[in-house]
């Protein structure tokens, strides 16, 4: 069963290090995953981690390296130095771990475990991957893999793939080249397993082999492992030389980042945060929209304001402010979460943008003559005025048509210039339309009051 | 590269289907992926598809089968023979496809094709599957495994492998299992392929192996994944013998479900919709949220009618109704957003819910303190007047305050009661807040304007 940390794991284990318990503390971690410590590590100082981590073996402390959350990990090579960085971690990594733990260092600190790493060629993997952009199939690929020439036989493969296997974590495709390096298959294990020894590889490889270049965006490549079900990826560069694979446990991390963002955009969140960062950085995080909020809610107050006469003359008025801005807001996230989500797990929709807004009217046409008859009775069985109950009502409808078309059309559009349609959901669509439902309102009401 | 749906590529297809030109349309698909076959099916209709689909071979049919959209799936099925089904689809599926594409049907349906399968075996394997629960590892996971005995050595592992691979499609680990089959061990490709004839499995078996029970939910299952990132995790009975084995691209989708499940909750739609489903569907995701938030604006004009004679002497104070329930609205989604995307990640928080409560007070201090200021500065240059100006940055520190407060402490109220804390997102809190901020500050404004 999974190891699951207590509260009383973690004080046991801060009371071995204060005391400086090395046998126990030892006892305590030296059998759990590195996933498990690297977890630990996040609930303790970066001074007792320290205690800690040198009683692991040099593999162990390089996978916890590789476990920690990215803020942990930065702050806790800090205080390792370069050169141990460099002889006993970095050594074991593969490739692509190895460039995200450097990559996050400053320049100097990056050089100088560059410098340290005695394996010329992994230090020269290191310099490529870190040229590539993080949100890039370059960012996530790692260079280890098991590369076999199409015409090989069988036996000479097997050779070639003992010899290779050593060298990466685990093995799920070996890929077949030509002679220039030009991908031109995979060889499954299952097919490794049971094809005969003077088989020739180009005739039991599969040739229908789907790649990424190194330039194709993360989202992307997310897309295309989970559509196709692919555990592990080539990647090639402009003229299909294989250059690295990706395997499928750095893209569950991107699925579930690409997810993060959005929710934390629809929930006007701007950055990166947890429950567990400290207060500043909380309010850092959440600052930023609350200030459009408070803007939107002034013009609110212009909006109210410019209307004071109308005010005057039935004050009752006011009652449905909030519940004309509430219904604004609600159905314009909805309308507009429901277009992201479309866009981010690109379901194909070939129709046009036009026939979306129709459609979009019609559903925001039965909703909106649902609620308004709803509030038309309640207004008649509490007895409000003949004009304040029609002009709620269809104010209501037409706010709620507007707040549809309106959060609909945003992240469209925005999609539409190559900007994350995420940035239209969320506190944006409620500021935009607690404004405008308040002008449509008062708007409707002047002129009922008028003609009534 | 990945094939992509075009608008022309299907007016083309749907062409070739309508003049029943049966060798254009073949060449059209016959190359394409499975996944891409499934998503064309879901751009035409249910008798174009099976005019298509008897073109295909029966290892494609019974893929594309399996890629299709759920809703797309249940439809196409409904229109195919049972015995068509069981004899060509059901059995070139493993068995966790297989009950996903059967667990679907009408329970009539499923038996007319459970007794049309040849293979006893494979039927007795998918009448198992069913049996479980969609949302735990049994819903997972599939029956086919390679499995050998740790007392076996590597010459004879090697022979059983090769039979037991043949069925099942890809093979990322052997599992090691006792005499009563219960899990000893994993073995990985790699070290299959390195290691000598002679040695024993027991010795050389990763003994340290991470399952699961076939009652785990299925996001303890993803979140296991992801942690120790595994690409198959095996699945026991209660006494730890060996049934099956879950693998990633399954975890994926719950890992991408769980998130659109909290995105669409946090949008205030119900269920899971998309942009391309119908008006009707569409509506009926949306109203009941709809619905809450309408009573929410009722009760918030009751509260704003109890107030009345403050209204009277003071008219302007209307004009800040929309900020103070904006305000209001945003704090509380952040709160209650970041408390649920915690939960969701398994963040391991070792903090008491008091000491939870009062860093989310001393984050709100911090932004109603700021957000305060700024309107306080607002209202002086706009000269509104004294009573008004005090009571509204009054108010809007209180409800900040509150909202926070409020958007914490719900979600983790619901999750102690294992309720899904998601709940207390979107509308939701926004509505209550709303009702409140209200109260707050209608109640502020009624003692301020006694006292000055």
């Amino acid at each position: 069963m999974p190891f699951e940390l207590t509260r009383e794991y973690i004080e046991q284990l801060k009371e071995a290090v204060k005391s400086e318990d090395e046998k126990t503390a030892q006892k305590m971690i030296v059998d759990l995953h590195p996933a498990d410590i690297a977890e630990v590590f996040g609930e303790i100082s970066n001074e007792e981690a320290k205690f800690l981590y040198i009683l692991l073996d040099g593999e162990k402390a390089a996978d916890v390296l590789i476990e920690m959350e990215e803020d942990d990990r930065e702050n806790f090579l800090k205080i390792l130095p370069g050169e141990l960085i460099a002889k006993r971690l970095i050594d074991k990594m593969e490739s692509d771990d190895a460039a995200d733990v450097i990559g996050v260092l400053s320049e100097q600190k990056q050089e100088e475990i560059l410098q340290s790493i005695g394996d010329v060629e992994q230090a020269g993997d290191i310099v490529d991957l870190l040229s590539y952009d993080e949100d890039t199939a370059g960012g996530l690929m790692a260079k280890e893999l098991v590369m076999v020439n199409e015409n090989w036989d069988m036996n000479k493969c097997m050779r070639e793939i003992r010899k290779q296997a050593a060298e990466i974590d685990e093995l799920y495709y070996v890929y077949v080249v030509d002679n220039e390096d030009i991908l031109k298959g995979t060889l499954s294990l299952k097919r490794l397993l049971v094809s005969r020894a003077n088989a020739k590889i180009k005739n039991i490889c599969n040739a229908d082999v789907i790649s990424v270049r190194t330039d194709t965006k993360s989202e992307e490549v997310a897309n295309i492992m989970d559509k196709y079900d692919l555990v592990s990826l080539p990647v090639v560069d402009t003229i299909g030389r294989l250059i690295g694979r990706i395997t499928i446990d750095d893209v569950v991390d991107v699925i579930r980042e690409e997810a993060e963002k959005d929710y934390q955009l629809i929930s006007g969140i701007t950055q990166d945060v947890e429950p567990t960062d400290n207060a500043l950085l909380l309010t850092r995080a959440r600052l930023p929209w609350l200030l459009i909020g408070l803007l939107g809610g002034i013009l609110g107050a212009q909006v109210i304001s410019m209307f004071e006469e109308n005010l005057k003359i039935d004050p009752k008025i006011a009652l449905f402010f909030p519940l004309i801005a509430a219904m604004g807001g609600n159905v314009g996230v909805q309308s507009s979460s429901i277009v992201v989500q479309g866009i981010a797990a690109k379901i194909i929709d070939l129709t046009s943008t036009a026939r979306k807004l129709l459609k979009e009217i019609s559903v925001a046409l039965i909703n909106g003559i649902i609620l308004s008859s709803l509030c038309f009775v309640y207004n008649i069985v509490f007895k409000t005025s003949f004009e304040l109950t029609i002009t709620v009502s269809t104010a209501l409808l037409a706010v709620i048509i507007f707040a549809s078309v309106f959060g609909t059309f945003v992240p469209l559009a925005l999609n539409k210039f190559k900007i994350d349609p995420a940035l239209a959901t969320g506190p944006f669509i409620t500021t935009i339309n607690d404004i405008m439902g308040l002008l449509i309102y008062l708007g409707i009401g002047r002129l009922f009051y008028d003609i009534f």
